[in-house]
């Protein structure tokens, strides 16, 4: 048995109000006059209010990140192309946006340094060399891409992240100002990334201590939160902010399960959006995760959130089989969730009659 | 108002066992022949079987360290010397032990690298110069040394710690099966460090929603631990550790209070160690912390404890007044616990009457 050396993000600042001290936080780590590449969410383009707020200095540019689909590999290798051509060289790449905005500013920071396609360091440790210094700055909290050593993305060939010792942010930037005012469904979906992950991994057969302590937290944050306080305030952008940090740091000994290997399948063939496919699987799994589910669907009716429904009807049997195929390709998922014999609990019928559900 | 920017720890291994994956952590980290250090706690000289599962290599040396005393500059300057003298330059420090070894090897790794004494960085952000590598592996948890980013020194003129960005362990290697073992007294003393510290944090005017969630969570951990667990066992040190892990970690932004406060008094005179100081402080502090100090009672109680009692019994009057310059003088604890007009609540006569009931 081996335990995962975990590599933590290196400088967190929380606090209402952080977002202004990056222009200090910056200074240090600008190299010549090599700009500071700011990613924003296209959430953001026209907003003349925030984007004044960005500390911009001598060559710095903003990039607003189209997070229509989530990233892919050709659009990671296209803005680093074009950051190579218009500066050659860039002293960082600080992501303010969402969990897409972050794994898009893990992954061109990555390329800045390194050769190729990121395609060809989607998998594990496969990126051998350093990236340019990197930032995160979350606009919307559940992902816990703030803090994981993965930024997913969407390849030629498969959807799969760029595990590395190199890919976590240098910096992190945790100001709960910042995700005030999200829409409430866009962030209930968001939130449930980290809730559903907590359930998965908390249920499961791969934990430690370390990520129960982590990931007991996290839930217990998400239930305050969602069940117990009578209307959101600024206490609750602060916890939710907490708990998908906490979340994030629960993944390093711990492994997701059902909910996320279905959505997976969703994600692929019909692009569904990692938070809100979660929310559509897990909605359904009852016979998996009987409290949590019912937990949940006692959090979707207090805050009135539209499930998707009948997302999969008039598929195709080629198209039910491509998901199903997707989705029991994620061997550890499964076997966290269902144990070492899940190839027999979990066929191929009773996958595609899950799907159906959907 | 800003908030600090905190540097965490870059790498951290947790798991029963983890201890055995030292030799392949540590390889990459060797610079050439320069050797390995590891400094532990002179508790385990003598015990062969603990010697052997040292991954020694080539130069590498095992320096017991002597923790009778809390660490003292002079100490640190001298085994620093003796490296330097011995081996010119060293490729890292492992610091196996408690809290105090914890902090010897931060500060010895640093004054490899930087030159005068220890004394010289007594401070805030003194240091300017990175040390050689350096890793902690606590075998005693409580303290939250592992993460933190100071080391405490006792120096000719203060017991003050080297806080800096360049303090925190490059690694902290978290295996609960370590812990297992230690005399239960001390074993209390150092776990009430953390509890002590998250009833003074949660309580202060010092704390926002990063603090506040380590802190509740080391807590609720302290409490499954100490008061609901029927007898000691595998799962408690895995809490334990993950209790001083957390508490560290929730030091951030919060600031401890009365108990810390009143026991730098006893250290200084009386050479208190930090762990059972608290305690003794602690159990006398009902009117400032009610509840944490009746489930404290409970947990003495339940665990068949000592506490000293009577030790400031026969003091001179010139004594009890360095207790009391040497407590007054930490003013932000005071007013973390007190609030701004704490000079006017803890007048010099109350301190005096609150010492004399140690």
């Amino acid at each position: 048995m081996k335990f995962r050396n975990f590599k933590m993000v290196d400088y967190v600042v929380f606090g209402r109000g952080a977002f202004d001290q990056l222009d200090e936080i910056l200074a240090p780590r600008r190299q010549g006059d090599a700009p500071m590449i700011f990613f924003i969410d296209h959430f953001f383009q026209g907003n003349e209010a925030f984007a004044k707020r960005i500390p911009l200095r001598g060559k710095d540019k903003i990039v607003y990140i189209d997070v229509t689909d989530e990233p892919k590999t050709k659009y990671v290798d296209k803005v680093r192309d074009d950051l190579k051509a218009e500066f050659g060289e860039v002293s960082g790449i600080i992501g303010i946006g969402g969990g897409s905005v972050m794994d898009m500013a893990k992954a061109v920071a990555l390329m800045m340094k390194n050769p190729g396609s990121s395609a060809d360091y989607q998998g594990w440790d496969l990126v051998k060399v350093a990236g340019v210094y990197k930032v995160g700055i979350p606009t919307i909290s559940g992902t816990g891409a703030e803090v994981s050593r993965t930024c997913v993305l969407t390849g030629p060939t498969r959807k799969l992240g760029m595990n590395s010792d190199f890919t976590p942010f240098d910096q992190i930037v945790l100001d709960p100002e910042l995700i005030k005012g999200v829409p409430v469904n866009q962030q209930f979906y968001t939130a449930m990334d980290c809730y559903i992950h907590c359930i998965e991994s908390l249920q499961g057969t791969y934990l430690n201590a370390f990520s129960r302590s982590y990931g007991e937290e996290a839930l217990r944050l998400c239930q305050e939160i969602f069940l117990h306080k009578e209307q959101w305030d600024d206490d609750a952008d602060e916890k939710l902010m907490m708990a998908s940090y906490a979340g994030g740091m629960s993944i390093a000994y711990s492994q997701v399960g059902v909910a996320h290997a279905v959505s997976y399948g969703l994600a692929y063939l019909l692009g569904t959006k990692h938070g809100i496919g979660n929310c559509i699987v897990f909605d359904k799994l009852e016979e998996f995760y009987p409290e949590g589910v019912k937990e949940f669907k006692e959090m979707v009716k207090k805050h009135n959130i539209d499930i998707p429904q009948g997302i999969t009807k008039g598929l195709t049997d080629e198209q039910f089989n491509i998901m199903i195929d997707v989705s029991l390709g994620m061997a550890p998922l499964w076997e966290n969730a269902l144990g070492k014999d899940w190839k027999e609990q979990m066929t191929r019928e009773r996958l595609r009659a899950l799907y159906e559900q959907l």
